[in-house]
């Protein structure tokens, strides 16, 4: 099972996505401000919320086009997930497509994680067209799980 | 293939939230201004966005607990597909579960409409806590497909 998402930004090139996808910066500046490790291929990015958080392993980048990730240690439902990004120009829209890849049960957390990933993609949107993103532990709070 | 959501509603009771699914006032604050038709079960309701729109047999309403629509017109994609909604308490709030069944293709309008629904769930929230949604044409617009 999968999680789909696609967001448009608008006046952000296709390389200025991509580094907000590849560098320590640009990620802690729409995700969590608590990002570290080495965003390059075969590289281990740690990304921290409160508690708990993420380490991913980039597995592929391509400049201005396509990266993924695997997820390698964190909640145990999205271990082993993949987290895949596509970009393509569209109008005058640079698309970002996610597809968080592998979901092994519909599970209640994997609902939460949909809405959750949308309020970030908005926040990597906000970051891009405006300069300030809504990085935990600024972003969205939508319920009593954050 | 499903869409899955999860949000909290803060100050609402289940009452409230259940209302905000089943009246056309309700579904117009934070769906569409443009929603008419019949709410009750086997009911249709019409909910129109710019030229398009859904048309939505209600199948099932359990009163602070459950709905489910099955989509009889609008978007091929749409077309068969069931939306049910779950309610239930927890902590302080209203949580309330969204889950879009039944689509044939992972194609790209998927992806969209998953964004989309958290847009219109945050919405939804935003009603029932300040009083005053988001609903079309007042949403917030994602990308070039609005």
């Amino acid at each position: 099972m999968d999680i789909l998402q696609r967001v448009g930004v608008r006046s952000a090139s296709l390389n200025e996505v991509y580094d907000a996808l590849t560098t320590l910066e640009g990620l802690s500046g729409w995700w969590t401000t608590d990002t570290t490790g080495d965003p390059e291929v075969d590289g281990i990015i740690k990304f921290r919320f409160g508690p708990g958080g993420f380490d991913m392993v980039v597995r592929e980048a391509e400049p201005a086009k396509h990266v993924l990730w695997e997820v390698v240690d964190g909640p145990e439902e999205w271990v082993g997930t993949t987290i895949t990004w596509d970009l393509k120009q569209e109008d005058d829209y640079t698309i970002v497509l996610l597809k968080h890849e592998g979901w092994r049960e519909p599970v209640e957390f994997m609902y939460h994680c949909t809405t959750k990933w949308a309020v970030f993609l908005l926040s990597l949107k906000q970051l891009l067209e405006t300069g300030t993103g809504s990085p935990e532990p600024n972003d969205l709070r939508i319920s009593n799980w954050h």
